[in-house]
């Protein structure tokens, strides 16, 4: 399908309200194939599933993975101004340097994952405002950086990671947490790359005093990405949306990545049903907006790296699951007895 | 190194007193290279753990991954006879006949995780005594499985994933567990291949009655695995100590690997130093297993299968470890700024 064109907030807003659903025809045939295989009913666990939700949300079975893609997205943001963060900004478009570069964790992730890898720079010499003083975007930049996610997304695709880069994005993403799900700036913000202390409390602050300022203006989760976000968060969000029109079933990243797909779900109840995630971060704000989102993720390896490392870890799973679900015998093929033969 | 030869028990005693120790100087050469690999320090969580840990029982840096293999070793349990388990005995034997056909989950995830696939019948038609009565091994059936597994590792591998098949299995694993940590065979017991209800609470019935009964003829690990293990679980130990002896690091499986692995721990409190778990499996022995070793499993997927199904999804961990570790830049070779630049 060709995706249509999306000029105004609103337009985005009218993409929300009609998602396609999960294909139950995919779906009941994984259904109707995953028993038959020679193992013990549920003895592949979170496989099982993952299986399962690869089918329902490419709208075929047996599912593919062919073509796995992982997309960074990196932005530069405003509220460092505010000192929130163990990193100059200039190191956002020196890690964008060493992923073209390919020294980065991701390449390396990507190289034994078979995934391919793109990484999309959005402006970093053209931070987003402060959001502590004003909205982080204007309409028109942020429906800008929403298409580049959005046109990122091509139906070839099997599977997509989606992943960022930006120095001061947790920040962002605690605070857009605290927008959809309320709480302190303290319980949704963490080390990021490295802060801790004096410096801390600083953060949360900052994330209390932004959410409060803007909280009139932010009638609904876009909103609260517009204001509180950043380009990357936005580029995710659109790609995560596109992805979800193209039949391509998505793997979430950390705290920010997942931030970036929490408006989907507030705007939407079942926005998100075509994505899993990848793992859990070790920033403490990732495991609470998890469990407010309802989403198990597969790896819990301590990690906070951010471009998309967590969820190109889980690719392996995903495709360990793709291939017992498409390559295992049945019990038939194999003459192995069943439970009650 | 060559091996010794192993003719007795106490033959095996002697090597588990003399196992070697970590190679320091390979260990301090990746910790000197991590914190130089352009990332915020510690945020690749395990992963940086587990480069660690594969140069370290190696004994060389950079560590290798060149050559992963999996053992799956596979035995029949004279307990069976007591109705523990939801399948049939024969199963053993067609199992491995699936995995010699390459239609079992283990074929397929060795497939796409690049490792070679090794499987040992272990005289499927002549199964161990009913512990429940008698020893399940005598001392040179023990000696003569724990040889296979002891023959079975090769210096040139650079990783070894230790699992099994084996219906009655689990009861020979939770009896393990219970001669060892002691606690009731309800405990320790779970559903295996699916048994619940009057079957599982018998199932405990035999554990409790099995240990109890050799209790006095078990004064170390070695003869708590002679006497309740099985021929798989007597070569998976062989191979776990083989593998310490020459330098290649182990990824145990589930609750019957790890309950193979057990008893080396009970001998030498260091004996699985080279081992990590892959995954900690639904079979809920198995947590609390892991937890009496020190032993934090890298994945949770629900997953109760055997075959090495889990330790081999983890490979992929352990690949992305390797990966980032050897193939990312450091902060000087890619002009990044660090965090106090």
């Amino acid at each position: 399908m060709s995706l249509p064109e999306l000029e105004t907030v609103n337009d985005i807003r009218n993409v929300l309200e009609r998602l396609p659903g999960p294909d139950m025809d995919a779906r009941a045939a994984a259904d109707e194939r995953e028993p038959q295989l020679t193992k013990p009913a549920g003895s592949l666990g979170r496989l099982e599933e993952i299986s399962n939700w690869l089918a329902t949300w490419q709208g075929v079975h047996p599912p593919k993975l062919d073509s796995v893609a992982v997309h960074v997205f990196a932005g530069n943001h405003g509220v460092t101004d505010q000192g929130v963060s163990a990193f100059p900004p200039e190191v956002t478009v020196q890690m964008v340097g060493n992923f073209e570069a390919g020294g980065a964790a991701i390449n390396q992730l990507c190289r034994v994952q078979g995934a391919d890898l793109k990484v999309f720079p959005l402006k970093l010499d053209e931070p987003t405002a402060d959001f502590s003083q004003e909205p982080a975007m204007s309409e028109p930049i942020f429906v800008e950086e929403f298409n580049v996610g959005w046109n990122s997304v091509q139906p070839h695709m099997d599977l997509l990671c989606i992943g960022e880069m930006g120095i001061g994005n947790t920040t962002a993403a605690a605070a857009i947490a605290r927008g959809l799900f309320g709480g302190t700036g303290a319980e949704w913000a963490g080390p990021g790359t490295g802060v801790s202390g004096p410096v801390l409390d600083h953060k949360a602050t900052i994330i209390d005093q932004s959410v409060d300022k803007h909280r009139n203006a932010m009638p609904d989760g876009l909103e609260v990405l517009r204001h509180v976000g950043g380009r990357e968060l936005a580029a995710m969000a659109g790609a995560i949306v596109a992805a979800r029109l193209q039949n391509v079933p998505v793997i979430l990243d950390g705290y920010v990545a997942t931030a970036a797909a929490a408006p989907i779900a507030a705007c939407t109840s079942n926005g998100l049903a075509h994505c899993i995630s990848g793992h859990v971060s070790k920033e403490p704000g990732h495991r609470r907006l998890l469990k407010k989102l309802g989403l198990t993720p597969l790896l819990d390896l301590d990690m906070r790296l951010g471009e998309a490392s967590g969820a190109a870890v889980a690719i392996g799973i995903v495709r360990a699951a793709h291939a017992c679900h498409t390559g295992m015998a049945t019990f038939a093929e194999a003459g192995v007895s069943d439970k009650d033969d």
